[in-house]
């Protein structure tokens, strides 16, 4: 068997033994329903409990701050739709990003096509938005706030804690979500350090399976509910709680290194990735040096990205063009980025896991630069 | 270890061993995100696809009239909400029973209090509605009418069938919805015979996993979608697919007897179970003798629910008051069909899984017996 360069992290990532363990364990010993009084019912619920005490802990936030969702969409959705709907009546001004996953973007856009004021901020060229900017957009009739924390395309860190200060300063109270899926068990997260009142995460992104998110709501912060049922998770998010993928979130959770031990070897790969891609002088990079070291963009100016994707294919090493989510469609965050045509065209996005090697970013630079030879140029 | 004795498989069942093998292999095998383009990908596309197939042919209907959630109350949510969202113009009647699960009749009261006529449908002393009620409710301004198959306290069966023929013969065209949470995997399900629309079902009560639920949606029938991100499953319910969920689904699906075959066994088990219960002289059946024959609805008149089911417990003897996803509130079906207090009080569901036994109701039986003469009087 061919042997396989992953470098997808950012679309979903391999699951890891330790939530296979903790999700073959609920599957046999835990499996009963959580809202059921008897032994067995119990004993599903104390597995809920114990993850949302890894999920608190791993955010520095409450565990009765944790809600599960079915995934960083459904979290996200949850977020915009239950801060919108639940202060309609004091506001209509929201405040975004142009560069925002679907699941933020798409759902704001249905704001706006209702009549509420959706801003767009706009990436600088190192995919940053601009805190001078927020400040300006930010008004008393803003009643959302929602940024993501890294960017899933560039890996991007936005200012999150320079704009929750500016929003303090401000004296306004907008509900402030953070799309936090691509940062989560990569970039140290305080939730009070950051000063966000909603923050999503996802479990695929940290090698559990998929199938599980987190929605972090502030306590006492009053959102509406998008599904109602058998008032589960106190009614904000209802419907027989997912067990064995709440396990297997608690085990992918407890398995992450230390972010800030981590990030120096991060960084350390990083570094080699670009120094060794520019080295082949086939390759712009799209992403800034102060990107999370897990995702790096590039461009091959060329080669068009499908092109070279079913090339790298073919010798084991696996990775994106644009983002997972956009299958195949324009890259929103590096058209936002004002990037040429030509460049977005032959754009890859390279991301990496904590288990990727510096081997790893050899076998992508020889792959592309064979690619090179023997493809036809776009 | 004291055996165990589970009859609160309506709260949920134990995942069998086909499930959780399909789900260990696409946790090892088939991790990749079902949007990349690239051949981990597809391989957990292929399982996508496959189980969509599963599950066509266990309700025959066409595999892209299938689509995944979270679970039956997102399933059930999804329906309701977009089946009325996108009719909201042609009129504002809805149809339903005093008996549905959480996950339709809370959604339903939050279009009562926008507004909306929610026409109420009550049952007899067997658990059933009337087809002539309905016939009598149905008017053209009817949007939706959303009614379960089987309900999840009683195991009565509703006529889906008489009634999806009424509003054939009406002439009008409100979408129907049936939330087949109970039936499926039990009752067999042609959704052409039955003449729904939209048909909701979940994993974890046919020995799947929780956290997977799929919407049955008729070809060409147009619903609003309740969240919006990537576009995965055509837009109606974005968000990464649970690939080891979907797994699982399909390994538990063929898994499951031929309900035609499997009946005829669990109506004898039913029979037993009514017959020795009767024996004691100290239980009551709130079941009709035509409900699904896995599940019993029994009172015992002068001892609390709650006491009962810890006696029961104690003795690894598993069963419900009321349903789950009440946990603990009185029972909206018993009150619907007009029970003394007493009996509502002193209720016990005892719900039956294709692995249940004789043996089963035998030590149910006898453990009944000793409650009563070791427990005090409510």
């Amino acid at each position: 068997m061919k042997e396989t360069v992953y470098l997808d992290n950012s679309a979903t990532t391999k699951p890891c033994e330790e939530a296979i363990a903790f999700m073959n364990k609920a599957l046999t010993d835990n499996w009963g329903n959580p809202s059921s009084l008897h032994t067995i019912g119990i004993s599903a619920e104390d597995l809920l409990i114990s993850c949302k005490e890894a999920c608190a802990k791993a955010i520095g936030s409450r565990s009765d701050e944790i809600y599960f969702t079915s995934g960083g969409t459904e979290a996200n959705n949850l977020a915009l739709n239950g801060a919108v709907l639940s202060r309609a009546k004091r506001g209509n001004r929201i405040i975004t990003t142009s560069i925002e996953h679907p699941s933020v973007s798409e759902v704001l856009k249905r704001f706006k096509e209702k009549g509420f004021e959706v801003i767009y901020l706009e990436p600088d060229t190192d995919g940053r938005i601009s805190v001078d900017a927020f400040r300006s957009a930010l008004t008393e009739k803003t009643i959302l706030v929602s940024i993501m924390l890294v960017n899933n395309e560039t890996g991007a860190v936005q200012p999150i804690k320079e704009i929750s200060e500016t929003i303090k300063a401000s004296g306004y109270s907008p509900v402030f979500h953070c799309d936090a899926v691509q940062a989560f068990g990569k970039l140290p997260i305080k939730v009070s350090e950051l000063g966000v009142d909603l923050l999503s995460f996802s479990g695929h992104k940290i090698h559990a399976p998929k199938g599980i998110g987190v929605l972090y709501r502030r306590k006492n912060l009053h959102i509406t509910p998008l599904t109602f049922g058998g008032g589960q998770q106190e009614g904000l998010r209802p419907g027989t709680e997912p067990v064995p993928l709440v396990a297997a979130l608690e085990g992918a959770i407890k398995a992450l290194p230390d972010p800030n031990k981590k990030l120096p070897e991060m960084a350390e790969l990083f570094k080699y990735a670009r120094t060794k891609l520019l080295e082949t002088s086939l390759v712009e990079l799209n992403s800034a040096e102060t990107a999370l070291p897990y995702v790096l963009n590039i461009s091959v100016p060329g080669w068009r990205s499908e092109t070279l994707l079913h090339f790298l294919d073919n010798k084991g090493i696996f990775v994106s063009s644009g983002s997972a989510c956009a299958k195949g469609g324009t890259s929103p965050t590096l058209s936002a980025m004002k990037l040429d045509r030509k460049r977005i065209d032959s754009a890859l996005r390279i991301s990496f896991s904590r288990f990727s090697t510096f081997s790893d970013v050899d076998k992508l630079c020889e792959a592309i630069t064979e690619a090179t030879t023997k493809l036809k140029r776009a």
